[in-house]
């Protein structure tokens, strides 16, 4: 792989790209486009921005990360969360519909973008780590209510706003009186619509005689069939003189290419929303991208990733979109429609392309309440309470950061909850570690093997105390060690030798190394030595040389089982 | 031990406390008191207080801890770095040598006092732990620097001010040209004076006749003798009268007791920097308690000494005082004394009262720029380049930590050096968790062991893969453990089972639960079993009836021994 392919991956596969390939990709492109013209509409909708931006949002980005992005899968575009996450930060700058709310959430793309290609170039794709599951888990189940609430002001065709569930709440009860009746009977039929061909539609196709795997991949269009039938409805009745909002005339052809206004003192304002909206972005991204590489044995580069869709987020900027990721639904359309390179996401592009150049018209009667149908049916889904119980039953721990996430987010806002979920996870794991479990262990009968007195018959010896210490010793729970090795000391008179077993200690600070020089002279003055056993090559290294090996008064052994060996036959 | 012991420790002692032990209390609190005089008077004023405020620190604390404390050696009045802090703070909010300041410090000492106690009464004492050895050395080592560099304005007479190296430095040069010359001499004479006394004082005493123990005792006399010399040179020679300041009139008599005013909006501003005295004090005092408790085989309980260090604080906020906690010096005095109970912290109380009341006139002389050189020749010694030099040999990681402290108290400021060092010491720890230390191993030949294979001459086997992780398993780390899993066996295609040998696995969270299923399905789908070996009962408990079990195609062996020998001989 030379330099420029490792810059620019698509020139790998281009290289070996040929007319079957192509063909299978246009076969696919054409089924991901029907699904991404209804959710790209949508999702622009839910980011406070007229539907066609979320056209514009699906054009160069494709076509960016099909050059840059290393997954061969995922497909790119406008995504639920990101969407919702860009309106919320939007809001606070700018009211939707004016100009200067399009130039927040351009910017919010570029910043992202940069912030996102510099994270890929410094190799810090792993600071996506700091998100743990039970965060991400609590933070999309709580997105997706939000979402859900907040699109049913267009179910209702109602007014209502919130960063929120209680001022979303609050605004939706006060509007409550106000419900149009059209606009609620035509968005809950296009709910009721929406699951009832999400479920059966595909055994439907299959009684009129199409394989599983085509039936399955036709009933995707399930979303476009309830967009097209409730348009005629509404032209042919015309319910939009009875109060259904309509999305109305959308400007057709090309989006308008222009550099992002940077505002420097407004780019500063928006950084922290940009920075959380590309790690949530990314983070969802990669976990999808990840699972498809693994079932076609292909490789994921996180650092590439970042690159690729932080190309996508810059050319959404230049091309007058907002925030863009890879979306897990679309990816999964792709690859079952048998997507084979990211040529996909360029033919996609192309008829995106088209269907603004020629189609716009068709949207004028396009009610907004089936596209906030589609939104929350799409989100209902991933409020993951699997998840809830499976992790409260697993560990308390990570129950908590998951809860907290889930509440903040409900009740504060989305970047205080992530704030919150991710200082929590770290504060409870340093937590866990300042509390080490510490076991008095013996030896198997007939084994070298030692294990905790407590949980299996073992032999001990009375002279000689074995201590095991289950955690790496640094300066939070130093002072635990201490004192637990004064008090069984304290307990047991006859001890003359103390064996720490180090298996489980994967580092000694300086914090913990005074504190067990200091256990070494306490047990050296009342006549005890201190002895080290199966301490790990890089510990010991840096053991060699420190003042503890002056203060120990006993060995280190390579085992245990040495250890005692020794000091009963000596 | 009953209740009422429990909350008033000294009744356990009192109980048994007889005429003998009264004698030794009383010499070693003549002692105390010498060494304590000028060291209080000296305090004040590095706090910026009048020199009597420091007599009164040393009354009422010293019964208050004598009562609630758990330590019968350590003996509590002002100390340097302490009483440094409180002057930062205090100046933020009010100027020297106004009424408003002095209720600030009386504020900072109550606050405290409150804190502390309520920290006791919680049993948060483990939260001292979080500031690690290196952070509190070059805490130290800085506010040494910065307490030195104060104190000279008072050895050249002129005035200076600031809250680091720069603005102390910039005030002071910009004033070198009022040097007071009679001053500088004097302060430079006291200086040189009370080096060459706690160098030879000893010896000198040794060679008139007096013994080892006895000499060492009478040297501490030493800083009362320049004192007094001192003074009465002033005094003789009227250099008051050519710009030598002297500390001038003190109020005698006992201090004025009072509720410290409390105003509920400065007690909110002074809170975060009544918390950091309030540990930094804590963390100074138990350590010197644990050490001389060690020494006399006695225990210490750091929730109790939160409590009598928070007694000691809010009844010296009820006389007039400032914040105060156990010094080392002063300890270190007393316990050589022969100190035998907490009675000398009373004794001394008494002597201190009695000099208050009789004495104050002698004070009237003594130059500020004495009392200045005996801060600076005490604080001189706290500057641990030893430690310095030792960390950074051992672990770059912790003199990382304690180099960022020590830069950013000189130069930024004491509370902003200690949060930086803090946050630091743990972003480390949790970096250095992140990228885990992962070793294929093989068994030791003719043993059940088994070791990295890189340093250790071990056997394997072609088929087999066992691979140690030490670290425990958490959301930071998961996702490395994936991605060497899959790169090891990417590399040897013969392999059937891989094993994870869980020696130094602590702890499995559910995001590394997550991970552990993915790598078994993967291995799964590519014909590998995944086994686990030497899991850890704590561990082993929460797995049992998670998803993982259920994932696992091959089986958990209590031991790696065990899982080598039915792997070979199926």
């Amino acid at each position: 792989m030379n330099r420029l392919e490792r810059i620019i991956p698509a020139i790998t596969w281009l290289k070996e790209y040929n007319r079957h390939d192509m063909q299978t990709d246009m076969m696919a492109s054409i089924i991901v486009t029907i699904m991404l013209i209804p959710q790209s509409l949508a999702y622009a909708m839910l980011a406070g921005l007229p539907p066609a931006v979320g056209l514009y949002a699906s054009i160069l980005p494709l076509i960016a990360y099909a050059l840059f992005g290393s997954s061969r899968t995922l497909a790119v575009g406008p995504v639920a969360v990101v969407s919702m996450m860009t309106g919320t930060a939007a809001l606070q700058f700018a009211a939707p519909g004016t100009p200067e709310y399009l130039t927040v959430t351009i910017m919010l793309a570029a910043i992202s973008g940069i912030f996102l290609v510099l994270m890929g170039l410094l190799k810090l794709g792993f600071l996506a780590s700091l998100l743990s599951h039970p965060v991400i888990s609590g933070f999309i189940s709580a997105s997706a209510i939000l979402i859900a609430l907040g699109q049913m002001k267009h179910i209702l065709g109602v007014s209502a706003s919130g960063h929120n569930l209680i001022e979303m709440g609050e605004t939706l009860l006060h509007n409550l009186e106000n419900t149009n009746l059209a606009t609620l009977v035509l968005g809950i039929t296009a709910m009721v619509a929406l699951v009832v061909l999400r479920k059966h539609l595909a055994n439907w196709l299959i009684k009129l005689g199409l394989t599983k795997p085509q039936a399955q991949l036709a009933s995707k269009a399930g979303p476009v069939m309830v967009v097209v039938v409730s348009t005629l409805s509404v032209a042919l009745f015309g319910l939009d003189s009875i109060g259904v909002k309509v999305v109305g005339a959308v400007p057709g052809g090309f989006p308008p290419l222009a550099l992002p206004t940077m505002d420097f003192e407004l780019a500063t304002s928006l950084l922290p929303a940009a920075v959380l909206i590309s790690i949530v972005g990314f983070v969802e991204s990669v976990s999808v991208a990840q699972s498809f590489a693994a079932k076609r044995r292909q490789k994921i580069d996180p650092n590439q990733e970042l690159v690729g869709l932080g190309a996508a987020n810059l050319s959404s900027a230049f091309s007058g979109g907002f925030p863009v990721t890879g979306g897990f639904s679309r990816s999964v359309v792709s690859f079952d429609a048998g997507a084979k390179t990211p040529m996909t996401g360029v033919f996609t592009a192309v008829l995106i392309l088209l269907t603004l150049s020629f189609l716009t018209g068709a949207f004028y009667f396009l009610p907004k309440a089936v596209l906030a149908a589609t939104i929350i049916v799409a989100v209902v889904q991933l409020i993951d309470f699997k998840t809830i119980v499976h992790t409260w039953h697993y560990s308390k721990q990570d129950s908590a950061a998951l809860l907290a996430t889930l509440v903040t987010v409900l009740f504060v806002g989305v970047e205080a909850g992530i704030i919150t979920g991710v200082s929590l996870s770290l504060v409870l794991f340093l937590w866990h570690t300042s509390r080490p479990h510490i076991a008095v262990v013996g030896r198997v009968p007939g084994t070298e093997h030692f294990r905790n007195v407590e949980r299996f018959e073992v032999e001990t010896q009375p002279n000689i105390l074995t201590v095991r210490i289950d955690e790496s010793l640094y300066f939070v729970n130093a002072r635990v060690l201490e004192d637990r090795i004064n008090s069984l000391v304290a307990e047991r008179k006859e001890i003359t030798d103390v064996i720490l077993m180090c298996t489980a200690v994967n580092m000694i600070d300086a914090s913990a190394l005074e504190s067990l020089e200091t256990i070494a002279d306490r047990l050296h003055s009342v006549g005890i030595k201190l002895h080290l056993s199966e301490v790990k090559g890089p510990v010991m290294d840096k053991l060699k040389g420190s003042a503890l090996i002056a203060h120990l008064t006993g060995q280190i052994f390579l085992t245990q089982h040495q250890a005692i060996d020794t000091l009963t036959h000596k």
